[in-house]
């Protein structure tokens, strides 16, 4: 693996320092997914918008509604750059939400397209996304009902921002909760990690290497419906986007208030993304995913649900990575490859902006 | 009336001329509402995204799930200033999905939050449009279960912009749809026009007029249940936004291929906004509101509708402001108060940007 073209790239890997704090403006940090995105919601939101749907801190809300239970999601997409070897903003924006619905257990049905568009932007370009969310939604089952197109002065957006809103049909008779995991359960990833995150890095930062980074962006609702049909004892889903596997592990653990243990030697990772993490000084770990999950399955069912993963196109690479504890309550920690363990921290700061 | 300060603030109240087309790029225009706004949808989103929910070009899409009929609506807002009188981002955000629901029938149940922040910007201001929404939010009688938040560098977005989607129920019996119009329908708006887009354009042009333009932002679900629960034959329901009642008469008579007449004397319009109007150079028929709504309702019914409308604080100053016609389909004519006819066209340019 070659490095072609190189700036400062080493330097830009860095993890921001846990940030100054001027407690009285909005960081980069607050959108990291990490430490301070948490502290935003639980200080500045939450105690506001309170109430028993949102609390769950789930990647969607669930409710009953006409008898049935439903999944309604939503996200922003502002990544930079818009086009990235493996997809763009508009499969990004729509694989993003429905698997967000996924990881309520839902089956995505409908999804919403809001666009925040810079005067003078090309035609031609919007035309590709709009094709691309298209394909992405056909790809993934789901329809485009609804819209909205705002166009914003020059200099007032970056190009364009996609949200997508989405619901659907939580039907698998499972219960997906991040409270619900309990000790001895087992931690499955659904894939190689951090590959997203290194493709942007990749373009950002002008680097070629032999082999091209690539974004894992898919829809995984196909994959969890299989999972579900193959064991309702699958306890929690996430996917381990801004932040990374880290990140999300600690806040399943925080969640069920258990402990994690994850061994390093599991962790499944692609040379090419470990080579590329490694000369850019980045932990995979802490890198977004938009094609992986993570799934917290009851012990007896693991063994069945990781067969069903791996014939899965989206599980190839599947693997059980650790399990729930009874221990260290809210802490995640890993035994590396060399015998020793170590407490794996969320997120904190700022680690690659605009990321999705 | 008198204008305290004012700058150039009759040229800025011009609508833009007709753009010089530059069909390879997208223009502010674009997200007017107006003509280009529809040949955007038209030409490129349609095309693409094309299924029979999208197809009515509603304020959102029904659909089936569950047996029942379920709305779903998404808008995004990027108004500037984000403090105005009578409301904010977060208050507009939350009655402009609530509207959209209710203008496709529906009793809102669900919202989603979604918000783009930039770097640096105030948190004690996050934190009073957060307390906005959610009084909006409990107003309205909905709730605000799923969201999100990114954080975007410095000078990538202006401030603050907030999506919400939003689902509803569509339970009143009612059939409400922009292509049931039918000749005789009655049209009825819901009060005085103009009221958001010219206290938008005070603060921005810094002018104080001796009574202060406030935003009309306010829920309307309470008021479409009270309509519906009224006469089930209310045939559509439009909440004229950007672009205004002209624009919003004319979405209609496109959707149903007829005509409509409007009567100038009749449009409710209160004294210091069509002084302000007057002053600046604006048509208050194409300036934005926000907590208004125009009916199509069965003749025979629309006194009925009226009166109940005018029983509820959101449609105190309610009128009947002209009727559908088998002629001139998809044109919209008003009589003058002099007597003549003129064709009240569709907003074609850009009146005011960021309006919402």
């Amino acid at each position: 693996m070659i490095i072609r073209e190189g700036t400062d790239a080493v330097e830009s890997g860095m993890v921001c320092p846990a940030p100054m704090l001027d407690e009285g403006h909005v960081l980069l940090a607050h959108g990291s997914g990490g430490t301070l995105t948490h502290r935003l919601i639980k200080q500045v939101l939450l105690p506001r918008f309170r109430n028993e749907l949102l609390e769950p801190l789930h990647d969607g809300a669930v409710f009953f509604a006409a008898g049935r239970r439903f999944a309604f999601s939503t996200d922003s997409y502002v990544i930079d750059p818009i086009f990235f070897p493996g997809g763009d903003i508009g499969s990004l924006a729509v694989n993003g939400t429905v698997n967000d619905l996924a990881m309520c257990g839902a089956d995505p049905l409908y999804l919403s397209a809001a666009l925040i568009v810079e005067e003078g932007f090309p035609m031609a370009q919007l035309e590709r996304i709009v094709e691309s969310m298209e394909r992405a939604a056909r790809e993934a089952g789901v329809r485009i009902v609804t819209g909205d197109t705002k166009v914003v002065d020059r200099g007032k957006v970056d190009k364009i921002f996609i949200n997508t809103s989405g619901i659907g049909l939580v039907d698998y008779g499972a219960e997906i909760d991040p409270r619900k995991a309990r000790p001895g359960d087992k931690i499955i990833l659904s894939g190689t990690m951090a590959e997203h995150g290194m493709a942007i890095m990749s373009v950002r930062e002008g680097l070629e290497f032999d082999t091209e980074l690539r974004s894992d962006t898919a829809p995984l609702n196909n994959l969890v419906a299989q999972m579900l049909r193959t064991s309702r004892e699958i306890h929690v889903l996430r996917d381990p986007t801004r932040g990374g596997v880290a990140t999300a592990l600690n806040e399943i653990a925080e969640s069920a208030r258990l402990g994690i243990e994850i061994r390093e030697e599991s962790l499944p990772l692609s040379e090419p993304v470990q080579g590329a993490c490694e000369i850019l000084g980045f932990d995979p770990l802490y890198v977004a995913n938009e094609g992986k999950l993570l799934a917290v399955v009851e012990a007896e069912h693991a063994e069945d649900v990781l067969r069903t993963m791996r014939r899965h196109p989206m599980g190839r690479d599947a693997a059980i990575i650790g399990e729930v504890v009874a221990d260290h309550g809210g802490v995640v920690l890993m035994r590396t490859t060399i015998g020793s363990s170590r407490i794996v921290d969320m997120l904190s700061g700022e680690q690659l902006p605009r990321i999705c």
